[in-house]
């Protein structure tokens, strides 16, 4: 069954309403491009006033075209615009592009016109393409409803929230002469159409390779999510993400009024549904590219040949820069390369094949036929002079280098593991890298783009693989958690530290002992809980949320009378700071040991829905904001990325004197915490804050858990 | 009077030694490609068994030619080449370009026939380029003793390590076809001239307008320090530095001191110099050409202008992330823009020109003018489609299109603000950017690159106004300080604590009281010092370097009894640890109010000799390495862009509580310690650390001053 969308992206009919014979206008303009382009299907001027129109017969209207019509292209004023759709849907129109502007992008009437269109067009079941948008391309019928001609066809997609940069990649793809377009559209105001359903159809259609993004904000996050996540495991996205600063969000909220959330949650759900993010704009197309042609990445160890150090000094950098590995080769590959170029400056890895002998392009094949056979290596990185053999050396050298080329690409297939050529060339274009382009090896001009095309196949090969593992399985909430919860929502408040702490107990986390007292009564029963163990003593209170603000903890009591001397000073405190506040009683629990200080948390972004984090305590997440964020639910795979995907995650291996933490504990816990998240839709954010990793485990030294406010 | 170098590099006579009829031969390939280039100079082949060579008169050795020779191009074998060096010395031969390789790149005996060869050069005085280097360009007369012809010739001039990377940037130059070559050379393995002597020349040289260097290693450091310092302030100097990820760590008694060899010194003491440090090799050419062709930027501020939402969200994250601001338009510039297009997306900064109306490239040129009259805006950058109006809309829209192209450049003169263009057309080489660039205005495809080049334009404005200033004035040091180092340097011992606070002192640095007892007994004098407030107690020890670990340090004592405690705990545990260390007393000193943790050091680089660091303590110097270096001597706006330039200096604008931290305090503290260690030559390293920065002022808590070991 073809997807609900492939008549509107691929139309075999189009009505063009407004057509006109004037040059000026865009309703010539845009049956003149169609034709120039070489549209396979049908076009129909649609224009009272006119019988015929560059060619073709007119139409007084829509309803009298006399085949069924997928798509309208609507070169009319906004202001017409719902009348037009109207008469689209009474005609049984499939899809429309709306190219004018002056909607909610403009102003508030434009927003209510907007509105309107958008009701017309779902009662009628018309889906609409913008408005606010310069139109699309596709490649496969020829449909140009852009009016820039002799786009390069091929095998990318592109999905832009910006005219201007789609143009942008579009002279790129052009400059490049290889890796043309499938699909590419500029979604305009996403009036009705959103970005998911686009991706979603893309997902389907067997001309695209790997779909590019430019994206400043989701109209529906969870929903791109969960298409991100299907079609990622068929094809690479790569996309670039405005908002990654204040200065970014406030320029993109004024372009097209979207909100953009944390960067730091878009990029840690959208690599966790798959996704390839870039954070230079510049690196869009080449990494979009590269992951058409690559096969998937089974690791990140990388091996790099180049005759001459400098460019292997700077791929090296690189690499180390972008997380990939210069794993030693083996000791039989280091003994085959030594075989092939006994004069080699370094083969161990980098493989430096200069050395006084004269260059010769053949060396690259055989070194890299022993490099792909090394189980230590997953990818190969050619450097330097590569596809100027040729050139430099004359006409043989030329040939022998297009052979290589076409080896090369062979043995890309042949090991499943990809190769990137970075060239100083490339912007000559000697025909040399033409044919290793053709078949299908991807070269680069720039050293750190070639390299950050090996990091983003590596990358997507670790997301496809965690993609491709069964979803974490719901697990119902047992019914003693559960009534924790009802407890707290029919009180009308949040869960105390107390609640808090059985509801994980509930859930399987286990906690160190802690005891409830009612008050100074009670520092005996602690004693004889916790001996002459240091505690902390806190109130448990409602009513009182920041309990360090208000002087209601007290760290560091020994014994009886220490507890009995904390809880005196927290109630005088509490007396001056919150006299109103309700104490439900005293939590006393021995001090964490000495260790390194963590938080996991949930919380609601306003884009993606709920969302967990992890990351290291103290200034790390206060000022530094190392943290990573996954949205909900996560499986161990997603825990794990998370707590090795903060940036200083040296620091669990025991930095400061502190012990390793035991990154499994962690991945446990994580797992949890999103278990427990998903079986209480009632819970909005949970906070484990500090969690102290130490030699004996991990200690949860404060928990809370706030409950959605009643709505 | 003409540079030392200047024959050398610029050669009116060159002499192949070697000259060769076997076109594969270096030999012959060496005249040829003079030949071919049009070099303006005589050459005079030189071989015993030839009279003529491509045209030309051969000699039987260079003694005989019949006039000066200023360069002897040695094509020869590397074994002959002392033997040639004789010749040419006793020839008076004032250069020689040594093209084999097979010295100390090759190994031991290569490093013994390179020895041989320089001190053959050295008593004759004949200057070396190379060995082991592919040659040597230069424009003026077209001597090109490099083998690629049709170099294009301009105002850039390219040093480099690698002969790869060189050529890397020679297909780059090729490929944009603007910002040609003045000189371009690889140094090889620079057995007698350095780096700091070429780039002395080109200081001096008139065709050269900016300088790009590849840099994997420096022979003489400090002395390339000092020429760059010098060059920067007449032209700039754009760097690769490889070394990113190099462990290179000494062996160093200090903190600070096991921060040696980081790339961050480099970094630091390179832009102290005046230097373009680029962290991405594709970014060198870009950065330097832009720097070649636009004034000095003023400040940070940039004001951005497209038609166009998208690339304006773009360049503003990437103006962000580079620590460019877009600050906002006056009242007067805004109103002005509003005039000029009323119906503008966004004018106060960044401007968005478009919004309805029909895009018009004229106004590109009215709204630059209005931009670059404002006082509040250091620079402007233009980004999206401009480039292309003429090929989108039109002849008309073309030739306006140059107009304002040439408008641009002579306003970027008029108003001294650097210009910039980003344009998606780029590559595709539109007219109107060729009249651009020819006017003197650079353009970039790459986004990110653009927004780099301004970054880089401020940085080195910046750097200019700091190396115009007087020199830092050394302070000799007062006797009192001299006798305090001299007594540690002849007891054969590092200085103690309380001498290293004593030379503080003397220097006119406040520190907080502290007391020195010999031991328990005094601890009743502590008291009368310090009353009850909580002090720490460590000991003065020559025998004991790591104080803490040795458990010598005890905090939070209160009172005589605390003191005496105290005492008696850290002579416990010496008497366990280090039993045969020798102890002056213990230090007694209040303990610092709460603040921000600093540290302040002096260390020494194997390669650049002197370095002071600043830094925030804790994790973020031992994890984090959030530190920032100078070579020493610093002035006071040394000091200040050390403070201001660590990653997280936000950090003193008082987080987590901690009041802010008053940076004058530290420029002080800084310039004090540079006066220090340059005052006293005996001193390797100094440790501050921590210092703490508190409400009340700074307390440097503990004080190490390390000297050299005798030699």
């Amino acid at each position: 069954m073809p997807h609900y969308l492939e008549n509107v992206i691929h139309p075999r009919t189009i009505a063009v309403i407004g057509a006109s014979k004037n040059p000026e206008k865009r309703g010539y303009r845009a049956i003149k491009s169609l034709q120039a382009d070489r549209y396979q299907g049908r076009i129909f001027p649609i224009n009272p006033r006119e019988t015929e129109i560059l060619g073709l017969p007119c139409y007084p209207n829509v309803g009298a075209v006399p085949e069924p019509v997928d798509l309208a292209l609507v070169c009319t004023a906004a202001a017409t615009t719902p009348g037009v759709i109207e008469e689209c849907g009474r005609a049984g129109v499939r899809g429309a592009v709306l190219l004018a502007g002056g909607f909610s992008e403009a102003s508030e009437a434009g927003r209510l016109l907007e509105e309107e269109t958008v009701a017309v067009a779902r009662r009628y079941g018309v889906r609409l393409i913008g408005p606010n948008t310069n139109g699309m391309f596709s490649a496969r019928l020829g449909c140009n409803a852009l009016g820039n001609l002799d786009l390069p066809r091929g095998q990318l997609s592109i999905l832009s929230n910006s005219a201007n940069v789609m143009s942008s990649l579009q002279t790129e793809i052009i400059f490049h002469g290889h890796g043309g377009i499938a699909v590419m559209l500029s979604v305009g105001n996403q009036a009705d159409i959103l970005f998911h359903e686009y991706l979603d159809l893309l997902g389907t259609d067997d001309e695209t390779r790997a779909v590019m993004f430019y994206v400043e904000g989701f109209k529906d996050a969870p929903a791109f999510l969960k298409t991100l996540r299907e079609v990622s495991l068929r094809k690479p996205v790569a996309m670039y993400v405005a908002g990654r600063n204040a200065a970014g969000k406030s320029a993109a909220k004024s372009h097209s009024g979207s909100l953009a959330g944390d960067y730091a949650i878009s990029q840690g759900v959208l690599r966790q549904a798959g996704a390839v993010v870039v954070a230079r704009s510049d690196e869009l197309f080449p990494v979009a590219e590269a992951l058409s042609l690559l096969p998937p990445m089974a690791g990140r160890r990388v091996a790099i040949v180049s005759e001459g150090g400098g460019p292997i000094t700077v791929a090296s950098e690189a690499c180390a820069d972008r997380g990939l590995e210069l794993a030693t080769l083996s000791q039989a590959t280091q003994d085959r390369i030594h075989a092939i170029v006994p004069a080699a400056t370094a083969i161990a890895n980098p493989v430096d094949a200069g050395g006084g002998t004269d260059p010769r392009v053949e060396y690259y094949e055989s070194i890299a036929e022993a490099i792909l056979q090394d189980p230590n290596i997953d990818a190969l990185l050619l450097v330097g002079l590569f596809g100027a053999y040729g050139i430099r050396y004359g006409e043989q050298a030329g040939r022998d280098e297009l052979r290589v080329c076409e080896s090369l690409a062979r043995m890309m297939q042949a090991y499943g593991k990809p190769i990137v050529v970075q060239s100083h060339f490339a912007n000559l274009k000697p025909p040399a890298l033409a044919a290793l382009r053709e078949a299908g090896v991807p070269y680069q001009r720039g050293m750190e783009t070639a390299v950050q095309c090996l990091a983003a196949a590596a990358d997507y090969g670790e997301a496809r693989r965690r993609l491709a593992l069964p979803p974490p399985a719901p697990r119902p909430a047992p019914p003693e958690a559960r009534a924790i919860v009802e407890a707290a929502r029919k009180a009308g408040r949040d869960l105390l530290e107390t609640e808090a702490r059985a509801l994980l107990e509930a859930h399987g986390v286990a906690l160190d002992p802690y005891r409830l007292i009612a008050g100074a009564a009670g520092a005996a029963a602690a004693q004889q809980a916790f001996g002459d163990a240091p505690v902390a003593v806190k109130v448990v209170s409602a009513d009182i949320v920041h309990k360090s603000d208000a002087g209601a903890v007290v760290l560091n009591a020994v014994g009886a009378d220490g507890v009995a001397q904390a809880v005196a000073r927290i109630e005088a405190s509490i007396a001056r700071r919150a006299p109103q506040a309700a104490v439900q009683g005293y939590l006393v629990a021995p001090m964490a040991p000495r260790g390194t200080e963590l938080l996991i948390g949930v919380l609601q972004d306003p884009a993606y829905g709920k969302v967990i984090t992890f990351g290291l305590g103290g200034v790390f997440v206060e000022i530094i904001r190392d943290v990573s964020f996954r949205a909900l639910p996560i499986g161990p795979a997603d825990a794990r990325e998370m707590v090795n995907g903060i940036r200083y995650a040296s620091m669990l291996d025991g930095a400061r004197g502190n012990p390793p933490v035991r990154r499994d504990d962690i991945v446990e816990l994580l797992v949890k915490v999103s278990e427990i998240a998903m079986a209480h839709p009632e819970i909005a954010e949970i906070d484990l804050n500090p969690i102290i990793a130490h030699a004996g485990g991990c200690s949860v030294v404060d928990a809370r858990v706030i409950l959605q406010a009643a709505s």
